[in-house]
């Protein structure tokens, strides 16, 4: 008999954005005169950078010819993509991370997704609340966590975020074995500082835990003290993998890529205690389950590296983070205690009320649409995140909106 | 203690296409006048259709635009993409396939790969021989086999594949729970007639199993009496689930696009035995660790179903196909038993001696590169694969250099 994986029946629906999209459809239903501005999703508004356009087309000239035509990529990522990454994102900033070390693939949710697979069931779990859900739904569905109560699953550690830890999580008093760590934050916009980092990297060492790091917004962080990789800390590589994404930098939320690192140190044991190699591992899924990431889109992203590929990108984060501005100089001015948006493209409201009620709120009477921090876990309650992810006219019309509602 | 998934130990280390690039790199060093010609690995030779090059060029310029960037689209594809795949794969050929059915995604490779996430670790598995490893490896790193010994992993069933049986599995006397079937056959270049489809339906319906079906070379087949689909044959809906690919019709193994049909009717257990949907499931899965295809690529793989891209992907599959008659011809005519080539791009080549002896004389004698049969399981042994992937006149040049030496 062909019998399902049983811990999918324990995955609670995310009724998040459909709930959010079926609010805002009424609404619009109801008031066909009024524009609806979303600042809800965290997805990118620009176009592509010029840089990026130019290499599609001409990787795509490349394809069209039979001295040309590329088949079959490696599953790691083509060398000229994985140097370029190495270097520019890693050696220029003085950490030492080789092109083997630098795995491409089609998305940080999909790497995040998945990196679980090198474990056995039986590690215990450790997420930040609020939380990007992807972290926790893999690793339900993995097995590794218990019936689902309240928002949470029985068997996963929950690490709370809140103002009295300025939004990123704290060492726990308990051993464990595999923890989630995201900064800047999705959804709070909060950093962790070297210091944080290094703690969790003691903390990781001590425990024989892994971090699994997720720095998809890192190229949002302005304040040159903050780490853009957990790599700035002195021996993370033997603890901790990170993630990072080409969506949030260059807008390549519908052109797909991103990469994961996995340092030659990077360590895991079995069940006898023995050490093993994770690059060893990480590269069997990969070569096994993934065929690589197009060839066109591995020329775009090698052109963020180029000088006006950077120059470009850095003007669309400014835009963006200018957004980010106007929102917590308007939020703030109204009253509203926040987090985020100075490091990161989102920002984090307390709302003094609880999250649906202040969203209906912003959509029925600005017609402006926010997330419900609820909707990323229990400590969300409460909260709403803005994104700034919108034109700079869009942002201050929604913004003038927004005071004139709860000014 | 973060601890290791140590099914991936078990694995045996597949060396069998860089044993074929370091036998290969050894014999050029050792003669650098000779041109080596490569019928290798199944990758194709040919410029993308000029169709899809143009729906590329387009869609890139929509990216470049404020009112054309497209960001996050449905982790299930673009639904101009899967109305097409419905209408033009399965509707007109008179299958009734719903546009909701169809998942669009990077790789049949990864869709294979990751569709056993769906079930318990315990479902019995049976794979054929002669296989493609990613059935056998991506089962193994899920934990539903024990050790290897012998090229054979304990716990799976393998359905051996020999002349006899026209190199299509034979129904098994035991049951199973979950089967997977390749037609055209990777490596042999066998087709199922619908007689052993049926068969296999039968056989799923009467043991409460699902067949997963790779239909990746569909668009070889030229004998109009041989199925496209398993949905051609009555009641498959409900037990199989069918995986397809632009990758091989249309040239995209680096341009990265295929999918995987999941019926609304196809339905698992649970341990007590009452029905699910493997929509949802998969719908989940996909939802959670996948972020959908690059807009570009599901344009480009949108043209495929136009007139133009129609006529173009024919004229690209007719011409490996004729490349395979050219193969299949010359070895029969020097005395050789084969299978394929007929409806697929691969001829499977009985050796009369074993794979390796046989791929060395031919690398060494005649400079000529193919796959020994070996690399695919033990019923691979004594035979070679040779792929009609190439240009027509490197396929001639080789069949002369291969005659003079076997003749």
């Amino acid at each position: 008999m062909i019998t399902i994986n049983q811990h999918f029946l324990k995955l609670e629906s995310s009724y998040l954005f459909s709930d959010i999209a079926a609010r805002v459809n009424a609404f619009s239903d109801a008031n066909p005169d009024r524009s609806v501005i979303k600042l809800g999703i965290g997805d990118v508004t620009e176009p592509l950078p010029r840089a990026c356009i130019e290499a599609l087309h001409s990787a795509v000239d490349e394809m069209a010819k039979t001295d040309g035509i590329r088949g079959y990529g490696p599953e790691q990522g083509y060398p000229f993509l994985r140097e370029a990454i190495a270097r520019f994102d890693y050696q220029a900033h003085g950490i030492e991370i080789t092109p083997d070390e630098v795995f491409v693939s089609d998305g940080a949710k999909c790497d995040t997704g998945n990196f679980q697979e090198l474990f056995t069931a039986k590690v215990k779990v450790a997420v930040p609340d609020p939380v990007y859900p992807v972290y926790v739904d893999t690793n339900v569905m993995a097995g590794r966590s218990g019936d689902p109560k309240q928002g949470r699953y029985a068997g996963l550690v929950y690490l709370e975020c809140h103002a009295g830890n300025g939004y990123v999580p704290t060492i726990p008093q308990q051993s464990v074995d595999l923890v989630y760590l995201c900064s800047p934050n999705n959804p709070t916009g909060a950093t962790a500082s070297k210091e944080e980092l290094a703690a969790w990297v003691e903390y990781a060492k001590a425990n024989k835990a892994l971090i699994l790091f997720d720095a998809a917004y890192e190229a949002f962080i302005r304040d040159e003290t903050l780490p853009h990789s957990i790599y700035e800390i002195e021996g993370a590589k033997e603890v901790a993998v990170e993630f990072r994404s080409f969506s949030k930098s260059a807008g390549f939320t519908g052109t797909r890529c991103a990469f994961t690192v996995v340092p030659e140190q990077c360590r895991a044991f079995d069940s006898k205690g023995n050490l093993h190699k994770l690059h060893a591992l990480w590269n069997r899924r990969q070569a096994t389950k993934f065929n690589g990431v197009a060839y066109p889109v591995q020329r775009a992203a090698e052109a963020v590296y180029s000088p006006e590929g950077v120059a470009q990108t850095r003007a669309l984060t400014d835009a963006y983070m200018q957004n980010a501005v106007i929102v917590r100089e308007r939020m703030t001015s109204i009253g509203y205690e926040l987090a985020g948006g100075e490091n990161s493209p989102y920002i984090w409201i307390k709302t003094n009320t609880d999250s649906w009620s202040f969203f209906d709120r912003l959509l029925n009477e600005a017609a402006v649409v926010v997330t419900p921090g609820s909707g990323f876990g229990s400590c969300g309650e409460g909260y709403i995140r803005i994104s700034a992810f919108n034109s700079r006219s869009n942002v201050e019309e929604a913004m003038e909106r927004v005071s004139e509602v709860l000014g």
